[in-house]
């Protein structure tokens, strides 16, 4: 009998179907066992008043959770069940047995295990369906990213992750050993998606960065996934902020679509991403934080994490939004690169964009004259010889242009309100963790 | 007015329209000056027998090729002119204007460079539209990998390209330095896929993989994109082949309906994948070397090109076939991983897909039991201390599984039929290149 996904049981009621997975939970209530088998896309339940249906599963066996199997069985409408089903008159196979104890148990609801026992044993600790939804989702993210991209003209690319020079600074980048030379890790594809706006004008990519970042904090790994995007013939940084807003709305309504069962199982409400999201200019939020809390960071050439959050809830009451746009941003602490406000020296045409007070994604218009990056790296203190091929790109005519990119993790992490970044992080790197 | 894309030109004959590009030509006949401007997705032609139209680009202005700027003219249908329309009665609008020379020129229907020269000027080389359709057909490839696989169940995934220890050897392995430890770059995702057939049983990732081979040939660069598949609950490899048949079809199938105008350009014609594509043992393919070319290769562990050459004729010949599956390679030659055929001792349960001649794919079916992999480990004289992540995997039960590779490049290079694989790859990295 061909196997059919579990999560296509309640198709077939009254009919007999073949599962395959893995052995979720066995237990045993009086004569009456239930077996709850899990797949690649959900569980099902099983139940039997027949001991010898199950003998391959008998406590003789010794064979325990996580025993990969197949489950023939009649499907029954029941109310009590999970999913309103459940398989009777059952068949085992056992393709591998499991008899070892599992590092944290799979089948509670909640995961029983401390962080690092989390992340030490990750290759089994995300089958649990909670993990799983969350790395679900993750692809969902992709998918939607790429969707709404396509839709627009966009071009994916795959950049190189071995560089000759560091991306934004000499910090903060991974060393190796090129072939007895150094070399390194791609902080960020930001050169080569501004390269090739001179070949496909709008491009994208899905790719990993790598940041030697030497904090321990529960907000930075040190190597994610990028979702950047950039494009050219930009008015300025609002053109790049309306496709911000509509990428993120096609991320979050892929997910809404498509990804349903996970967003139940992680109890997660999205939230509505605004026709127009609010925005505010870098100086005003200044004024604004003044202005409500009576606390001056005007001339901080930043904004805190506490100012962030002041803001997050002036856009809530005062937009009736979970998202808000900050622009203008001072051009000392933006990278080289940025473009400059025209009509208000100092500040940067970049923005933003807040998600419920936090940061989740920064952009913003690039310079894209080749006299006005040798000027900005000289401003920066850079030597421009490193940077020769990419300067090279603006000799020969790039249109105005800008972009921005998105954590994936940092995405995940907000949406789903983790407390640890590393919940995100399929296999997250750190100061202190390089495995699993 | 709101620009257009070039490629919609067509569609407004009789109505005034406004582009946006770069100049991509520039030529006067008599008292006629021709305008070619490529945006994004392809390129326009416009007349004029008007100099004050053109004052912009006259010679005074000093401007050259690949000058950013836009075009307004009237659409006119024209015989003559590439893609049956042209612009006239123009005004032009220079966005960023450039009077440099080109490293190379872009408006050539072949590329006047060197492969040097080429390579050299990645950044500004890849604006040809000859190079470019390459690069659009990398993200048609990609995308039909993913259309194919999201179709049947699988999940996309991101996995680490920091690891602490090399996936098949620790030779051919990149070192970084993590934090004052050693780490090396990811060779393939092998590990982390097989350990995500326990999360979602069937995956698949597109990514970058690093490769310290110092061999300088023209069918190897250092860093390059993986298309990568595994999945569980396969009865051996031979449902790995199948799968990797549908996947090939699939990325030709949305080449063919989505990039016809790329395929044009490059005038590739794209080979048909049979229903059923041929395959032949390893040691078969032994014989009928013998047979047919009367060289005795039996024994050898591993197909030479030339061998494989020689196979490609015969499936050309015998099944009127561009591919070729060839299975059951010697276990010495094959990675400590692969799943042995339980049949015939010696070989294995693996499989390389020849593209006329030439490998194209290569996967088979894993081992799946612990104690499988301590052997296997043992065997190889390989210490299993390294491998405690991977291998904890297999003693939570782990279903029959298997997978496959396909390199982005080399797959482009085969479709193409281009001299070189640094041809297909954006920004290649060999032994002597990590710029631009």
């Amino acid at each position: 009998m061909e196997r059919i996904p579990t999560t296509q049981v309640s198709q077939h009621i009254g009919q007999r179907v073949r599962v395959q997975g893995w052995l979720h939970a066995l237990r045993k209530l009086g004569g009456v066992t239930f077996v709850v088998v899990r797949d690649g896309w959900g569980t099902v339940q099983a139940v039997s008043e027949d001991e010898t249906e199950l003998t391959a599963l008998s406590e003789t066996a010794g064979l325990g959770a996580e025993t990969v199997l197949a489950l023939e069985g009649l499907v029954v409408a029941e109310a009590q069940a999970p999913g309103g089903v459940e398989l009777r008159q059952l068949a085992v196979e056992v393709f591998t047995p499991v008899a070892e104890t599992l590092p944290l148990p799979l089948n509670k609801r909640q995961i029983k295990a401390s962080l690092p026992t989390l992340l030490d044993h990750a290759v089994v600790a995300n089958r649990h369906p909670a993990r799983r939804a969350v790395f679900r989702l993750a692809a969902g993210a992709m998918a939607g990213f790429r969707a709404t991209l396509n839709g627009r003209g966009f071009t994916e690319i795959q950049t190189p992750k071995i560089v000759a020079s560091a991306t934004e600074s000499g910090s903060n980048v991974f060393q190796l050993d090129y072939f007895g030379r150094p070399a390194y890790l791609a902080q960020s594809p930001q050169f080569y998606k501004q390269i090739m706006v001179g070949v496909f004008e709008r491009v994208f990519e899905v790719g990993p960065v790598f940041r030697a970042e030497p904090h321990d904090t529960t907000r930075h790994v040190n190597e994610y996934v990028s979702l950047d995007v950039e494009f050219g013939f930009v008015a300025n940084h609002f053109t790049v902020m309306a496709l911000a807003r509509d990428v993120i709305a096609g991320i979050l309504e892929t997910l809404q679509t498509g990804y349903a069962a996970e967003l139940a199982l992680l109890e997660a409400r999205l939230p509505i991403v605004p026709a127009a999201i609010p925005h505010i200019h870098f100086a005003e939020a200044q004024e604004l934080i003044l202005q409500r809390h009576g606390v001056d960071v005007r001339g901080e050439p930043d904004l805190s994490p506490q100012d962030e959050r002041w803001l997050g809830q002036w856009a809530q009451e005062e937009h009736g939004s979970d998202f808000l746009f900050v622009t203008g941003y001072p051009m000392v602490k933006r990278p080289f690169y940025t473009h400059p406000d025209p009509t208000r020296p100092g500040y940067s045409n970049s923005f933003d964009l807040l998600f419920r007070g936090v940061e989740l994604i920064t952009g913003g218009q690039r310079l894209h004259r080749y006299g006005e990056y040798l000027a900005a790296l000289e401003q920066a203190g850079y030597p421009a010889a490193p940077f020769e091929s990419y300067l090279e790109v603006f000799r020969y005519g790039m249109p105005p242009h800008g972009g921005f990119a998105i954590g994936l993790e940092r995405l995940l992490m907000q949406l789903l309100d983790l407390p640890n970044l590393r919940l995100a992080t399929l296999f997250p790197r750190d100061l202190n963790r390089v495995t699993p």
